[in-house]
């Protein structure tokens, strides 16, 4: 057993090594990258003193997000976890109801539910697309939900489902067709949550642009960043006029009254972060592609190993490969702690998949479907270093 | 009649004129200005690839304002909204509670409150500090406030009422002493909204520092900015502990584990906003110096008016004179609008007080005591050009 762990140890790193090289420093899980015009936009806006919640940079990075997803209406705002409980609130959750989510997802997904006052409620996921599951929600639903004239009620606990919040994990779409077709069925709104996914299409269609409202984000993490960030997408008019509205505190248009017409939020996308953002959105293209290529050597390398699989994007997908990730065949926790404590020491920071939420103490007593393929996932997953510059370390 | 409001505004364009010169084009009510290490730190930055959650300018902000305000802790996050939601959070303020707050305040002091659940009840202020009234609140509370196991409940509506929330209007600090003496006395908590009041001072001691907890902002039309970003103070070592934990995603700390103990916020300010922060916050004293200067010439200008006081610091405070303000004589919304009108028109933006809280549709039913000074104030205040930068147009 100690012999069999060892030599997947060492196999994993040296694979590591032969696709990175061997680290002179730790060689980071996703780290931005700042060759584009950043530092220009960055001094035009200190050199225009617009660099807050009313600039230029903002409404541009709001076109070009449009221009680039496909989605009529773009609201930038300060991160994804507000996108998303914004995103949630005009999609119609409130207080008491329960929102599908799944839960293997980052805890982002749950806490915008929370901050709507609404619960999480866990479904499963797919073994391939690592996204929920739509078919074993279908079934689900079908035992627990009661389409009524209130909409689906949990006839478990008496709440209203609200909403579904699909996520595609690591940039790899999920589902979203098969979805959004038991969505409508139901009569439940989808908000997509495409944090992850900026530049991955499902059918040729952008992530994120599928439900009735959807979300990015562009934390440092992410594949661009604004510093923090993130976005609202939607086709409708009246949601994005909504979306604009409550991120920056409902306030009436007027030259100098100050009248304000809802409880609403400061959740506007300062223009110095747009800045930044506009900057990056000039070298998407060029990140999607040496992620792309990143993603091949991992592909090529890992593809034969007995031990583990490699996830490629769906079919029918293009997926910018946020996150590199392996499958463990045999899910195993401490394998896969065993493999993420000597990647990280030999240089290499990988990580585990996100603690399933339903674990958590603040969502332990949560309702939830059964979730075999969430726990499956969990011990199973590992993120590789994926940063668009590793292109060049080799 | 028209001819008395004709010659207010003529001599009240002149009397501008005076201060400011004849303006080239438009003067902000208040521009930030970043002539000092804004743009190497911006740099350093970049250059790091340290612009999001993590990072050493959030830390050193953080240092900064604590050594400045002479608070033991400070959490940077990104808006002044942001840092009152969750100081209401920690003072206990829970869902259909009744939080205190003056009716004359920027709308972002009570939509905290509803971000919490509670509900604001507004109370009135006093008419040379423009804060809360505390011997009023005084005689209010003994009327509607009674003293239970519970904590205070108001006996006309049966909630519990939680906290108070002083403001420190355009800069210039409220009675917080006599305040904090009636808190103590009722066991009402204070959270202490210094969005405005960064440089001020009451009795030698920071605003913000004597509350139970206090809250900063940095918006672009702050004393300091950061693009967006706000802060909390305390001295009280648990409650900083547990607002970093909030504004964190209360990720607990691993390498490379994802988990989490609490339903949290992603409200950290990003480092490429605290970047900005650090070199602001060197540039603070002279602001202060050049604000203070500033508010001698409009004082001087306009103490001899008999149509309108200028707003001085209030006695044993030092104010940094965010707003520089007038307040007509005879209150009277429609001379206020015509002189504000005849300003902008004149190229300097001038302002009107913020439209009462409890006029707003989404609060007008919330409970209030009567309001006659903030009524008075409302009908009377004009903010004036106050952009350190100011200066130098003369």
């Amino acid at each position: 057993m100690t012999t069999t762990v060892n030599s997947i140890d060492k196999i994993f790193i040296q694979e590591l090594e032969k696709i990175l090289g061997k680290p002179q420093s730790p060689i980071p899980l996703h780290e931005p990258e700042f060759s584009g015009n950043e530092w220009t936009l960055l001094k035009n806006c200190l050199d225009s003193t617009f660099v807050s919640s009313i600039g230029e940079y903002t409404n541009q990075f709001e076109v070009m997000l449009t221009e680039y997803t496909g989605a009529k209406y773009a609201v930038a705002v300060v991160n994804g976890t507000a996108a998303l409980h914004i995103s949630l609130m005009l999609a119609g959750v409130k207080l008491g109801d329960e929102v599908l989510v799944p839960a293997l997802s980052f805890v982002a997904t749950a806490n915008a539910v929370s901050h709507c006052g609404a619960i999480p409620h866990f479904v499963d996921s797919e073994l391939n697309t690592m996204g929920m599951d739509p078919w074993a929600l279908e079934e689900y639903l079908s035992k627990i939900g009661e389409v009524t004239s209130q909409g689906m009620i949990n006839i478990k606990t008496g709440r209203r489902i609200a909403a579904i919040v699909p996520m595609h994990t690591y940039g790899h779409p999920m589902n979203i067709e098969s979805l959004l077709n038991l969505a409508e069925r139901y009569g439940l709104p989808v908000v997509e949550d495409a944090a992850e996914s900026l530049g991955s299409t499902y059918q040729g269609r952008h992530t994120g642009n599928f439900g009735l409202i959807g979300i990015l984000s562009f934390n440092g993490n992410k594949i661009i960043t604004t510093g923090g960030g993130g976005a609202i997408l939607t086709n409708n008019a009246e949601l994005a006029r909504q979306a604009k509205h409550l991120t920056t505190t409902a306030k009436k248009p007027h030259p100098w009254e100050i009248l304000h017409d809802s409880v609403a939020w400061n959740y506007r996308l300062p223009n110095i972060n747009a800045a930044l953002g506009c900057a990056q959105m000039e070298r998407l293209s060029l990140f999607l592609a040496k992620k792309r290529e990143l993603a091949a050597r991992y592909q090529r390398i890992f593809a034969n190993g007995d031990q583990y699989t490699f996830v490629n994007e769906p079919q029918g997908c293009c997926s910018n490969y946020w996150l590199n990730t392996i499958r463990l065949n045999k899910p195993d926790i401490s394998t896969r702690d065993d493999l993420i404590a000597k990647a990280n020491a030999a240089g290499y920071q990988c990580r585990p998949a996100w603690g399933l939420l339903h674990k958590l103490p603040m969502y332990k007593d949560c309702p939830r479907s059964s979730l075999p393929i969430a726990e499956r996932l969990e011990a199973s997953l590992i993120n590789l270093p994926s940063s668009p510059k590793l292109l060049s370390v080799t």
